[in-house]
């Protein structure tokens, strides 16, 4: 990987690639834009619910800032609304050094430890089943090494979630992959299916999307830019999949059948989800680590 | 440890000691009788409840047998009732060999991964806030060596949950220890509030009680008393505490302080409880695993 002070000259004409810690605040800078745009999007949903009960105002998000003890911190934005029941997006700047017995687990963090991490995550819990769960995570890494990760996943709530749902989330993936690389939209989808199932059940969390981690092509702008093509995506396809849905109306048994999946969600954050695991090592912020966590869930 | 066929002449008079597989038959069938009163116990609280609306019929507890593919399975009593709004008590006895990578974990079962074991396992989530949760839990697990584990902890869900169940609920185990060594109570009392602790919220699951394992001093009939005692003074102190709050009423804010309470509850199962990782681990029955998980949650 090119270091500090390196050139990148593929186009004959000498580039300054950033060191790490600017690559880092270029990343930085990003999730945060993206984060004010998302908001804004689920934000101008909880608007867009027609007939709204006048008991219930639209939905706003509340950020609130969290510093971590061993260095960095971030901001979540929490929004309670008539749309979404709970959504959470939050960015997170953190360095520090991993416990010793994380090290072994992370690419070029076996030496010293040290770490810089920056990344923004979205989940969705919408109140209608009808309506599919969301997650897009995106994030920038660096150790002695340097990698991004990240991807987004729908979880149709509703037993008869239409297949188009689907098929256009995955459609807008595949294309924000091809804009990179066409292998990637394959691979990514089945680590995506790979990563999240829940072995003791033997079934996936929904219905998938994509999933990548320590990409590193050598080419840091390129493997940026194929990161942010993923969070446009998820913007652009996302809010259009929760518009087809608002207004539906939804029955006891749907709303139930919702919460069980809830569930299966939570276990799955839970038992198996690295980012979680990754969180709660790292001594993150409780409240941003379980923002993921379904609003309601049941184990009937 | 005493092998089958050695006599054990504490008494001055040779007592034969069972072999390690007739112990296992003698605890098995211990827990499944110790199953039965349990069961019968709650019923009795489903008709103790007064006034009861005339919508909702007393619980009764529901038997599903299933087998374990790797050898053994038990059977899952579970009731949904009016003052339970989810138990259960589990039996199971199953045997096998545990995956390689658990081995190094187990006492006695690194060499070939054999084991037996058998429990029994008991988990109440009451409807009222009022009403403590509980989860009791004892078992004998032999592999090339033979012990006991269980224990009971108390989980108020209700922030105004009075002293004196707590201080009935610890002096019950501690009375049950004290037949056995007056130096368990202390020793399991700590043990308990060590493992039902969550770490990344710095909060214990609830009150405790009592935890213990690999307990093995050498007296099977001396370590089964224990077990037992154990058993028996759950039976004797939960109903006890249950009817004290039958027939309170509860306020929503009640309903939901007891459901993030149960939030935590399932954050402390899913992240760490030992006995849902041996289950998953060892391909148990999934719903039988899962039966400790509250029937409703809030992550608000």
């Amino acid at each position: 990987m090119a270091e500090s002070g390196a050139t990148n000259d593929d186009a004959g004409v000498p580039v300054p690639v950033p060191p790490l810690a600017l690559r880092g605040a270029t990343a930085g800078t990003w999730f945060a834009s993206l984060r004010d745009r998302i908001c804004a999007a689920l934000e101008a949903l909880e608007d867009a619910l027609p007939d709204p009960p006048p008991s219930e105002p639209a939905g706003r998000f509340e950020r609130r800032e969290w510093v971590r003890p061993g260095g960095g911190g971030g901001v979540m934005a929490v929004m309670r609304g008539r749309v979404f029941e709970k959504v959470g997006v939050n960015i997170s700047t953190v360095w520090g050094a991993f416990s010793a017995d994380f090290r072994a687990q992370i690419p070029g963090a076996a030496e010293d430890g040290a770490f810089w991490a920056s990344g923004i995550s979205v989940v969705a819990h919408p109140r209608s089943p009808k309506v599919p769960a969301v997650h897009m995570n995106t994030r920038h890494i660096v150790t002695s090494r340097a990698w991004f990760g990240g991807g987004a996943d729908l979880t149709p709530m509703w037993a008869a979630a239409p297949a188009r749902d689907t098929a256009d989330f995955h459609a807008a993936l595949k294309a924000a992959c091809a804009r990179s690389d066409p292998g990637y939209y394959p691979r990514f989808k089945q680590w995506c299916d790979e990563y999240f199932f829940l072995p003791h059940r033997g079934e996936t969390r929904g219905v998938g999307g994509i999933f990548y981690d320590h990409l590193d092509s050598g080419d840091f702008e390129r493997d940026f830019a194929f990161t942010r093509d993923v969070g446009e995506a998820f913007l652009a396809i996302y809010p259009e999949l929760v518009r087809r849905h608002l207004g539906q109306s939804w029955t006891a048994a749907e709303r139930e059948h919702q919460l069980v999946r809830r569930g299966r969600y939570a276990e799955f954050n839970l038992l198996y989800d690295r980012g979680t695991q990754f969180g709660l090592r790292t001594g993150g912020n409780i409240e941003a680590i379980l923002m993921s966590m379904p609003p309601e869930a049941r184990w009937p």
